[in-house]
């Protein structure tokens, strides 16, 4: 609600504050109409000292709602997930604190003094390695998302996806500072034989994926710190693989050891769990990709918008293959699209933030986004993606979600 | 500390090993000699379930000793400043919890449901503008830098910088969002003969700046979030003026009033404080942009290297007038400078990392930086600073900061 700070006796607005707030540069003006106030207002502040400064800074208690929500969790929390609050989210950057959390047996609490990474298997030189030898090392930073390949899978059954973060809430985006994994390599020298690399979790359930040797000599990142600090206990503290672009899983946590082989090493988190099976009765594994999805945040489900008029409607795009080159937003179930501002700058790899400006009438709508990427891949709807994945499968659901706007302002999952 | 995992029972290491580790590629030959282990290690790792998973994630127990420094602050720390560990800082963004700090009469405990923006004076519609009503708008996010005018000011007499932290730790770097300023003056209708636009916090100080009318309608953000969050009390939840590139203390905190001028309010925070007396006795005030600067911060004062060999010299830098283009570096106090690599993307007014592998010889050295930015502007050594602005001067200072590394591998600001 917006009002007036200064005198205005009627409650009609006169004659070139009207023309004003109708203009075209004018965006509230379908809300302000009865908000005026009767008399001169002046900014109000208190006249008392604040709070003192802190060495290590917290949120407002304001702010206190903004948490995680669990999903598949045990009682003690120490198995399952809990999802990021994408509506509350603003920009691309995750705070660290909301980062969504996958675990499998809790989180260790680790001395980095005494933590070490060992690498061994196919290479010329076995290392060990610890948190002083990897500073010393020729670094990286780079923005990049995380989704859990797990992200939005009851979307495959049409459960309901009450809000953003129910809807999507396993995918997050650090600013990623450590050592490429090549630059190991290069050090342990790999030998001719080897082919995958297997990374393993300094977790109770030791969890662990196998990496192609291609990509782990691309991108990955042996990271130290998230977003300016040491990465946070809940990510890996005090060392994660960061594998751009893939499912959040292969990024394993609590790094303390890598082997190279000449064949993947086939762990339960790479062929019992993490495989989904498909119509014709094969399982798809190793499915590494997180493909072209996105969002709506806001207006979303669980929201409600006080009267029509001027919103930004706005969200998060991603894909692990390639650029983000457009967002499209349709406010009518997808029959027609509209083309979006993307946030520059658009990163591979990075969470992508588009707007666009809606007036909305007051009538029903339909809002969805689609990701195109620099491949040439579309977001498909839901029954595109189920025509080939089946409605066994559990994993990379990646389908459009729709949120129904009603006469009264209401948001629900379409 | 680098050891091999597997067995070695000698300690000179057999032939091929010498050579890999001699060769161009590996980083760390020079400090491996005598680390290797007598025999077969396997990586550590508990058996126990770990900790749960938190709403609202924390940091590492054992990182409790990264945290600002107080500097210039009354006994209840509610006036004065806190700096940056920048040492410890990785990448370009500031962890929101340690963001820089600077404020006169406290941190305001502002219910952002009650907080209201006035913008008034000379205007066609004075409005007041509530977190909702800012929250429908068109918004942007962008990575900007913010300095205190008075980082380093103590290096104008010499005094002791004894670390990265103390030396330039009033600035910091995060992702902002929110609504450009220019979206709101023309909700309000600018009357022609305006041409400042005095902001006021809400805090008990009133601290209030004159924000030209041009700089204003360019890339000014009355921004409500940080790093993906709202934005935090110390940094002016729940609303704070961001003015890219200028001086820290024009980017008002606790915003709460706009008011439009025809010439600058002369407030005490542009009147009496943050001005110098210039050595021809005339006073430097309105000075508003942040010359290019830049910082080692690793290895850098208070650090220690144990032992010579291969280390990457990092540090940030920054400019206030245009793009950052080059960053370099010297390790011999300016006879020779090195160019570095910067992160991508090198945004304008965001904090850049930069980073050169440097391998000691064990030997002396004095290590520097220097910035140079697009408008060709470099980085003056102290000397050359001095001479323009004299000694009497408090602000802007962003001269060279050098780090005297001696053999014993302490390093001492130089």
């Amino acid at each position: 609600m917006k009002k007036t700070p200064e005198d205005s006796k009627s409650e009609s607005p006169n004659a070139p504050r009207t023309a004003g707030r109708h203009s075209r540069r004018s965006f509230l003006a379908a809300t302000t109409v009865g908000a005026m106030l009767p008399g001169i207002v002046s900014a109000q502040a208190p006249h008392e000292l604040g709070a003192p400064m802190r060495p290590y800074g917290a949120r407002s208690p304001f702010e206190k709602a903004v948490v995680r929500e669990k999903t598949m969790a045990d009682e003690l929390s120490t198995t399952g997930s809990s999802l990021a609050p994408l509506q509350d989210l603003y920009g691309t950057i995750t705070p660290s604190s909301l980062h969504y959390v996958r675990i499998h047996s809790g989180v260790p609490a680790i001395n980095p003094a005494k933590h070490e990474l060992m690498i061994h298997g196919l290479v010329e030189r076995p290392l060990m390695f610890n948190l002083s030898d990897l500073m010393r090392l020729p670094a990286v930073s780079r923005i990049q998302f995380l989704e859990c390949s797990g992200n939005s899978q009851h979307e495959y059954l049409q459960q309901d996806s009450t809000t953003p973060q129910r809807a999507a809430g396993l995918v997050s985006c650090s600013e990623w500072s450590g050592v490429l994994l090549s630059t190991l390599l290069n050090e342990v020298g790999v030998k001719p034989e080897a082919q995958w690399v297997l990374a393993e979790g300094a977790d109770a359930s030791r969890l662990a994926r196998s990496v192609p040797l291609e990509k782990a000599m691309d991108d990955v990142i042996v990271a130290y710190a998230q977003n300016g600090e040491a990465v946070r206990p809940e990510q890996g503290f005090p060392l994660r693989l960061v594998v751009p672009g893939w499912e959040g899983n292969i990024s394993v946590k609590w790094l303390h050891r890598l082997e190279l082989l000449d064949q993947p090493a086939m762990t339960r988190d790479e062929a019992a769990y993490y495989t989904d099976l498909l119509p014709d009765g094969k399982a798809r594994h190793f499915a590494f990709v997180m493909e072209a999805k996105s969002l709506v945040t806001r207006p979303a489900g669980g929201q409600r918008l006080p009267t029509p008029g001027l919103y930004e409607i706005t969200g998060l795009a991603w894909s692990g293959r390639a650029r983000v080159t457009a967002v499209e937003v349709s406010v009518d179930g997808g029959h027609t699209w509209n083309k979006t501002a993307l946030q520059q700058p658009n990163q591979l790899h990075s969470l992508v933030r588009f707007r666009m400006p809606w007036n909305w009438d007051g009538r029903e709508a339909v809002i969805g986004s689609r990701c195109i990427d620099e491949s040439g891949y579309i977001q498909p709807e839901r029954a595109q993606l189920l025509a080939v994945r089946g409605r066994a499968a559990a994993h990379h659901y990646n389908g459009i979600v729709w949120w129904r706007l009603r006469p009264s302002g209401e948001l629900v999952h379409a």
